[in-house]
């Protein structure tokens, strides 16, 4: 695995006014790693949410919709790793619904204020007793500057933690970001078991966190892939404080402008990671579609490229038999696509033009490209302006290993 | 590789009567591989085909469907391996008409009675000139006992030939079916570089074969994946000599399903008998889905388990991490699905019930059936009486290494 793939860890993590963190190993998993995180916010701050569309949602998604719907007064979110708590039927409804009892009354709030996340394997039972119990040691530790802590606590698969931070002005006012996600296999969002968490303390109302959530939702989280599976558990949670001095962020304006590209910032490097970080990657692969005739057309173009096996392996091997990427565009769901059209190129070296192998093809040169761990894709449908860039990675003997042995 | 896993090799593939079959090494790939094969047809024979959805169908796909609808009177059809003649453009078109036509002056018919078919690596030239200078001795092999040879002139990552023949009885007069199929990798056909070919001296109306070829389709070769990419060059081919002495077959009547079962039987057998090949297999893995409320929805379910790596290499490992079957459910694209009516079975035992673990899950029994290299998952979404069964391989290191190392 090529370590410069992954994302460096920030060692520098920005707490955020508003926000406390704290982690412990509560044994659910190996005795010595960190299995459980718990950010507790301030009154005053707000909460959006995007979470996963495959239909066997788990217990905990389920609960911490629920939560979200019945009030906006969200208090504190509580993550567990080693089960996904889905596939669990009543008992895991039960099970979620009993550790967020749990954690109400040693925060003293209401049930409905905890929002719980589970990631790890599915249709294994939430040990919640061993949660319960371990949380008011959990609350004790409660700290501000725990971010690195917490990024590593709801590490699976992953081999690093990932987690960004960033200070921006508005109105002159310091704002400050900072977020972290997990991830690394079972990765292909729609809206992956993936979990990002994003904090703040701008000032925002709860409509406009959530208009922004959705947004930021698409062009990141929902444009990568590792292996095209969407998992039960994909959650991407936005939390404000709202304790920058800052005026109220209520409509589209430029404070909005300027808040939603630094989260988009933030958003991006960490789905990034995620795919840097993906089972197996010994490259990170930006695929990125012009010319579509509407943005879906276009990812869904990029998506079929970065879910096909053999484009996958070929990046894997370096063997520039791109004629597999040709197929995998030929493959998509899409309408509307004159494969006559098409130009198709590495590192902006063309490979292809008009949907066939261009005249001067130059297969060393190309493999040379591919060699890289970094490699960029570009694909123009020349049709109209509309485009989209996803990002994968390729498949290797390593991603067999890693997901015939996950339990082991 | 498990060896027992793939079909045996009949040894007594019968003849047709009106069919003529020669194969030869024009040194397209290694110098002693055989890498052309060519079918002759009598007079008085009719051909259907189903060809592949990909939008980046190959040249001899579109030249083969122009002929077929200029003609009814094929004579002939000639396949080459080590260039798939796809992504190659308008000088594809011209290689492919190309060889029609020295194939035409060799049999002395016109070219459009030529159906040209090639399988191998895409977006790389045909090697047209080889092909021809070879054609006059390929000719002058033809000969009535030949389909074994024929099955292993079309391999390509193919580790056996695919064949089988069968013997009915319509009107009491004998009709002999034999077919062959090629395809290990990229396969997931809709309507793989698949190819098949059955050949019958069945007396049948062209239009009631184009209607049985499209049947059978829908649920043996459309019905199986190893790596969810569709080709570039999947045809599917039934030849009808009309030389048995039944009356002609022209609407459907007992003799049409008579001759459909077995059509069938040939059709199943030779598209498992790629699954069994399938790359880097070690598991044949039988997915039922039982319970829906239509074929499509269930195959739609199906193949999501299909095409998932997550589940794939759970059996390669014989892992019951069987909380992937859960999510690659969720993750397919069907409507009115209610996870929560969903029973899921390895081999008959039952594992999860209405949408959750069973209460008596035993992960060691499970184990031991998911060691067998023959696997049987039953789903029942529990809704209403509609089936479908597709079939998949595990996905495994030798996956990974035969595609990474496909060119070289």
């Amino acid at each position: 695995m090529a370590i410069n793939l992954k994302m460096p860890i920030n060692e520098e993590l920005l707490s955020i006014p508003g926000v406390k963190l704290a982690t412990l190993s509560a044994g659910l998993k190996d005795k010595d790693r960190k299995d459980l995180m718990l950010m507790v916010f301030d009154d005053g701050s707000i909460v959006s949410g995007t979470f996963t569309q495959n239909k066997f949602c788990a217990a905990p998604v389920v609960v911490s919709k629920n939560h979200l719907k019945s009030t906006s007064a969200i208090k504190a979110l509580i993550v567990n790793t080693g089960s996904a708590n889905a596939g669990t039927g009543d008992r895991g409804m039960e099970d979620a619904e009993s550790v967020c009892e749990a954690l109400a009354v040693a925060l003293k709030v209401t049930p409905n204020q905890v929002l719980p996340f589970s990631t790890g394997v599915i249709m294994t039972p939430l040990p919640a007793e061993k949660i319960n119990k371990a949380i008011p040691d959990l609350v004790k530790g409660l700290d501000r500057n725990n971010w690195l802590g917490a990024a590593e606590a709801i590490m699976t698969t992953d081999t690093i933690p990932k987690a960004v931070s960033k200070n921006i002005l508005i109105q002159n006012q310091k704002v400050t970001i900072t977020g972290i996600s997990k991830g690394s296999g079972m990765i292909h969002p729609n809206m992956a078991t993936m979990l990002a968490f994003i904090s703040t303390d701008a000032n925002i109302s709860l409509e406009m966190l959530q208009k922004l959530n959705k947004e930021i939702t698409e062009t990141t989280f929902n444009c990568i892939s590792v292996d095209g599976d969407t998992s039960t558990n994909d959650s991407f949670m936005i939390v404000a404080t709202n304790q920058s001095k800052h005026s109220r962020i209520v409509k589209e304006d430029n404070n909005y402008k300027v808040f939603k590209a630094a989260i988009f910032d933030i958003a991006l490097e960490l789905s990034q990671a995620i795919i840097r970080d993906g089972e197996g990657a010994t490259k990170f692969i930006t695929i990125e579609v012009l010319g579509g005739n509407n943005v879906d057309q276009c990812r869904e173009v990029g998506m079929s490229i970065a879910k096909s096996p053999l484009v996958k392996t070929a990046f894997f091997a370096s063997d520039p038999n791109l004629g597999r990427i040709l197929a995998a565009i030929g493959n998509s769901n899409v309408k509307n696509l004159d494969i006559t059209l098409i130009d198709l190129y590495i590192n902006e070296i063309l490979f292809a033009t008009k949907g066939a192998i261009a005249k001067d093809f130059d297969e060393i040169k190309i493999q040379k490209e591919m060699k890289n761990s970094e490699i960029y894709v570009k694909i123009n449908l020349n049709k109209e302006n509309h485009r989209a860039t996803v990002w994968t990675t390729d498949l290797s003997y390593e991603y067999v290993k890693i997901n015939a042995e996950y339990r082991t």
